[in-house]
């Protein structure tokens, strides 16, 4: 589970095909690496293949050499990888509106290294978490929604992400809707939490929602964004009981601890590379 | 947890009303009964009053002198009480289909006890799971669906049900739809087990849905029957994790688990006669 | 589960006895006080009787009259009470180490509203978590242990405590060994968090006990202090599932989630006056 | 998860060394075997390699020749492996004394398929549980205890498991301390149910030891069989919340779901070949 300080990940995935496994292992071995955890998966529903390997280099290694031959030996299999190095730390950006409780937990996991990365921008369209941002010295934009010229403000979110590098956007209870084209910018490096066990509860008020119809569990899901709302490919769910006693505010209030929890599991996953897009769906390896 | 031989149980609601517990509880002394367990709950958002209380009688107890007794105390607040014996096992029947895990699981908790209840008739429409029955020593009726003349097959269950004296009905995986007459005539002492955590995924194949949409929680819900197919007031929901790893056979497997642990929970709850009706959500005390 | 603005609790236990819950009931009618929430336990292994109710007082509700007319009713079945107001909010003193999870999850409760407490100070043994407490803009005391004279720290210690007139103190990671005086001093209103499921693991470096055993899940306990270490009754304990591939620093990450959130479960719980000592067991209704 | 039916598993494990991944995954590839599923972890605590591997076999596959060229490659690393067919259903012997519920659960599961395994033998101290057996087609061998010649049962046991040819024995819910000698025989290939979170309430009647602890969640351990009882390596283990209402006879009755749960769980682990021993752990791949 934890990587050793030397420990590189590297993951792929193509279409099925025999080989694409030994093309892998044999160009680690050859290259002298020395591989720690392997976990591949061949799909065959949807005939395709995803591999995560965790190694330690070589004494020798070097990362640009060792790209080319892995890309030269993975052609002939259609086979797209990533490389991340043993310290990588990814820029992560956190949108955030009012709500605080998951701005609170990824900055404290942040903290204590729980979670490898470095927070570089926290965006509101409310000014109220700034005194939380500020106190981990992260700088806070606030930027406002013009409710008639609502792309003026989105250009603005995604002036900072650029600028900021951001491997990786965190929507950390933001309450806005993103348009088509920003969704589609995000498009499978944006992590939103839904406060609901999607697909049930859709848009807004779920609890609400979960209240009325007497459910005995509440949920949240961590899911990519893609260019239909709270539809894009899930990556973690968690949920907790509930029973008649709990009114709505009662369930927005446990809805807490799972949020954060839920959302902290996918984000790690993230950073881990153990995430892989499957059309609509995830691998998790 | 476990009633002692001699505890009876009272169940009772009505409108929100000073009073309403100090009727029971003062009746309860002055009949010298004692009581062991006594929950209470008032919804603030329906304005309704729900009460169970599990108490031992007294040595002159007489069950028609209490009875007459507390319905005249009970008038002014429109109060509506049952009783249950200490030993009464309420009669049963179970209706399947093919799947055989609920209904399994069901006779083996009557026969080691944990489920105070008599199973007195099996009806399917299928003929499969007519061994299983009888080793449990239990009539089964098998009525085959005619396509052209459905009620004439739903006519003859609910004879079986009427006629055995059932006090409640358990669909253990009854791959049927009742018609509306039926689901009006078993309302409220009817329960289902739906291969899903409702609202979501409702209908037909929920694992396939499931399987793409790509969710990593699978569920079931146990719930009352009403008129309005998979909306009846839910009893009990379970979960349990799944991965990218699990096709839609896998999902089967994993909710059979879940769905038969569900179904048993809630049958549990009902005879126990924790389950309250409250509009369309149910309070389990 | 969430109390209107104007709703009191009271708590009470007595030894089993014909009459208990009636006392408490009629009482609160008579007093033109409206039950909304009542649960009530007669434990018949211990013979003990334990009610908790939530009410709204009458509009000339008299506190001081209250409290007399009851200790009047109860003095026969020798019940001991207890009555918290509407808005109370219980004086609270944190004491903690080096580990900071425990502590910025409680202070994040806390400033939420979840926990309705005021934490008036943060002990240490440590300088290093200052910095957190005073961004919360509470008191922190850093008492540094002598190895020649611990008395003398504690002394300091339960001074703090005693003048911040603290109703609960919580041991949030507190690494060190309470003397038995301090033990005696606390029992009962001291709430301490073990990383493990006790009664396995006690002591210290659970974690890596645990490791060592090959355990497939791991978990939390909080307790009350008695002078037993580890052996007070228990409130609420939590669990996670881990695997091979955890080592002992994976299995200590993914027990400060668990921690936090079992820990902050107890103190919810003894806030709101669910939590009754029954000989070293508890009964929370 | 679920295999396809042409599907074969290898299992191998040795030191951790270079090269350890590429030897099997090469040696597929040259093959022509198409691998499916690839799981592989290095220790880097005991310096032990772990792989796990579901490959379809080539055209023209043929085992012996297979082994004998793997067996080759592997000698320079230490390499020890296991091949299994792709519909090898493993001979099992189960052992009960009176408590049915981890039997019939077991027993459900290969009826329908979901434990592809073939139980050839119950052997019980007790006859009650002959009915169960018979209705499944299964022998059932009672053998009483003998208190002055406790070996002379052991023996017959054991023939029974020799006659049959058993590649795995299960302990469901038998009740008897096995001798060091039949332990040392079973060792790494009898999986116990020990109804307690392990290393808690070792030893006899954990129920009761656990509700004299008090303790808010109880659970059941899956282990193979060493020679130190209730100490071998855990392979599963289930919770379950209780709270203060459950009395021992309650914690039992809760206990018999997860005990099934968890028992099945293991013996599917180890009939899928996903359990390694490493030392006194184990690892599930």
């Amino acid at each position: 589970m934890s990587r050793a300080p030397d420990t590189w990940i590297l993951t792929a995935d193509c279409p099925s095909l025999l080989g694409t496994v030994d093309v892998v292992t044999r160009y680690l071995y050859e290259q002298h690496c020395y591989v720690t955890e392997h976990h591949s998966f061949d799909d065959r529903l949807s005939g395709r293949f995803f591999i995560r390997v965790e190694f330690r280099q070589s004494d020798d290694f070097d990362e640009a050499r060792f790209r080319a031959g892995l890309a030269e030996r993975g052609e002939a299999f259609g086979m797209l990888f990533e490389l991340t190095a043993p310290k990588h730390r990814p820029k992560v950006v956190i949108m955030v509106s009012k709500a605080d409780h998951c701005l609170n937990d990824l900055l404290y996991r942040q903290r204590i290294g729980q979670l490898s990365m470095d927070v570089v921008a926290v965006i509101s369209n409310h000014p109220d978490l700034e005194p939380l941002a500020q106190w981990h010295r992260i700088p806070y934009y606030h930027f406002a929604l013009d409710p008639h010229d609502k792309p003026a403000q989105e250009r603005k979110v995604l002036q900072v992400i650029e600028e900021a590098g951001a491997e990786l956007v965190i929507l950390a209870r933001y309450m806005q809707v993103l348009s088509p084209e920003l969704c589609r910018k995000l498009d499978g490096w944006a992590i939103n939490i839904h406060h609901s066990l999607l697909p049930g509860f859709k848009g807004a008020k779920p609890y609400h929602q979960a209240y009325n119809k007497g459910v005995k569990l509440v949920g949240a899901t961590a899911h990519y964004i893609n260019n239909d709302l709270d539809e894009g490919p899930i990556i973690a769910q968690g949920v907790e009981s509930v029973d008649h006693s709990h009114y709505p505010e009662d369930l927005i209030a446990k809805g807490r601890d799972i949020e954060c929890l839920t959302l902290a599991r996918a984000v790690g996953y993230h950073i881990e590379r153990r995430v892989f897009l499957n059309a609509n769906r995830t691998v998790v390896l």
